[in-house]
């Protein structure tokens, strides 16, 4: 399995490529990176960056056409180009077919509800106009079919007045849920269908960003919902037949029932704080998952949290990251920074992990440190 | 302190800089590497690498002169220039004052003497000629004042009859020591003089070859030795008054006497299980420290051991890693694979780090791996 000239890519160059990339060497990996942004987080950390527009499809067929492996870090790709690369012969996982359902919310949803998989009911609308016909679902949320990431493509809509904003084109209607935890499960699965999964995560999302505030690992809940919330997580990856890493997204309702919101097929924001805090980092699983190698243990030695560094509200400049030393003289305290020059109001530009003892020591450190780092321009 | 745009070089490109490459990100860092082998391992996970003999004067100095910040993975170097880069503004660390006492053994055995380490005896001698007059201190090591390293440099001299082999030229002469066991001690120094020690580490050398086999980490010692061999090590690296991270080898002698073999000034070997064992592995406390952030803990998780992957004896050519699919299966192992395409006898390839609930499980792991992964052509 060790190829050591292994031609290998990632396509997008972001945080999660970034993090990829800290876990190739171990493996004798060393991917070539394409991504449109020439100032990409991944871009210093590879001696071989493309910049390149991967959604069109001659840009990302060139790129692929001379490797041997393929993954990604971004869904928002073009799956025609990866296609073409799979028939010739490039091992592309996960695979497009896979994408191509994630990537279109409205396909996601769809195979949601053919597979029987737990989730919010949806109507599919193609046109603004087809709104106000619904109204009786209200309050909704519209979610584009496909280019929504990270609250981009996605917005309520409560009441008729909110008819007027409504976004134009194919998207879906989904009822709002009520929910009193937001969780992911992270589960990864090798091309001999081995299965791996974490324990499950809690997400704190900011009041008014639709970002990922907190996180915590494991979540607190009573042991059978986080059985089946990890069983929910397996169904889905087998269902969609998956190689590599998959996070799924799920709400929990105050009556106790588990609804999938979302996947997403690469590592992801919810699984940081595998890094220190498990036996086996997401970005690792996701390796031996797409090499077929045996899966890593998921364990967790102790209990952890997530913070995201987002850029503060009123700075926009040269980023400086205020209160971080002090927070780094704590135990258990890790910065992560995603290496990006400029800070804007709400931008991802870092992360802490914490690592604790116990879940209510680690509240009161995740609390404590929210409010000591801000990034500041 | 974290600066966007820090000019960072790491001067060697061996596995031990390659593993600092992948601590680098978390810190905005992304190194140039300068290493004499187009194919040393940290080549391909650096946008900068130099091809240049860091020995030379002029070369490292080239190297160093637009950088404001340099460390080494390696003492061999040209101290000089280094001297020459630090006058003129380039911050290193270690500094080369303290490089230039650890690569020379002789001047290491001197400062150990001057400040009262306690270490083996000995005696300077300036030719093979000399070693004659010392037969009543036999049997002794002879070591070479430079370049040894690894096992070379280094060798035994037990009668009479070998004092044909003994090396020409500038080197040493020390008692040879009745050990129990063979420990190593990390240690951390910031450039405010704050100092981190991790738990004792215990070495288990190969029979024939000058180089760690095995190592289980913490050591099993009684208490009062454990934290007396830590003391060791931080009165060691505050006499240095050292920048970054000092391993400090030890011998425990039948008697319970702790003696200070060698030190080398950057990460090592013996550190290598800190990676998944630890809330802060060598790497990420080396650039902490020569950062001037503060520590980070050094608490162990779990119980860990190290196995190096070393060339099969009667192997060379491209290197193939038997074994190591089902040793990944089981929980808590880990490769790290160093990128070096050939295999030789006992050349150094990788290594795998083992996480266990138990010293006694961790054992029995340790040694059904070391006879399940093999490294051969």
């Amino acid at each position: 399995m060790y190829y050591h000239n292994l031609k290998f890519g990632i396509i997008g160059g972001g945080q999660l490529g970034k993090m990829l990339i800290q876990a190739c060497p171990d493996f004798n990996l060393h991917p070539s990176v394409i991504d449109p942004d020439e100032d990409a987080p991944c871009r210093p950390h590879t001696h071989d960056f493309v910049k390149g527009n991967f959604t069109d499809f001659d840009t990302l067929y060139q790129f692929g056409k001379d490797k041997n492996l393929l993954t990604i870090e971004i869904e928002n790709i073009n799956v025609a180009a990866l296609e073409k690369l799979e028939r010739e012969g490039v091992k592309v996982f996960p695979q497009p077919s896979v994408i191509k359902i994630i990537q279109d919310k409205r396909l996601q949803k769809q195979f949601f509800k053919k597979h029987q998989i737990p989730s919010s009911d949806f109507v599919l609308i193609n046109s603004k106009e087809e709104v106000k016909h619904y109204a009786h679902l209200f309050p909704v949320f519209q979610k584009m079919g496909k280019s929504g990431y990270d609250g981009r493509g996605v917005q309520a809509i409560r009441n008729v007045a909110d008819i007027d904003k409504a976004f134009e084109g194919e998207s879906l209607l989904e009822q709002e849920i009520k929910f009193q935890k937001e969780l992911s499960v992270i589960v990864a699965r090798n091309m001999d269908g081995e299965v791996a999964v974490y324990p499950v995560i809690e997400m704190v999302f900011h009041p008014e960003q639709n970002l990922v505030e907190f996180l915590f690992a494991p979540a607190e809940l009573n042991s059978s919902i986080a059985l089946e919330a990890q069983q929910l997580a397996v169904q889905v990856i087998e269902k969609l037949g998956m190689v590599g890493l998959l996070a799924v997204e799920m709400f929990l309702t105050p009556e106790g029932k588990l609804l999938v919101n979302e996947v997403a097929p690469r590592p992801h924001n919810s699984g940081h704080q595998t890094i220190r805090a498990n036996y086996t980092s997401q970005y690792e699983q996701h390796l031996r998952a797409i090499l077929n190698l045996p899966l890593g243990s998921t364990l967790q030695y102790k209990p952890a949290a997530m913070l995201n560094l987002l850029g503060e509200p009123g700075y926009n400049g040269i980023a400086h990251y205020e209160g971080i030393e002090k927070a780094m003289s704590i135990t258990g305290v890790f910065p992560f920074l995603y290496g990006k020059k400029y800070t804007k109001p709400f931008r991802k530009m870092g992360h802490i992990t914490l690592v604790e003892d116990t879940v209510e020591a680690l509240k009161i450190k995740a609390n404590y440190i929210k409010e000591l780092v801000k990034v500041k321009a």
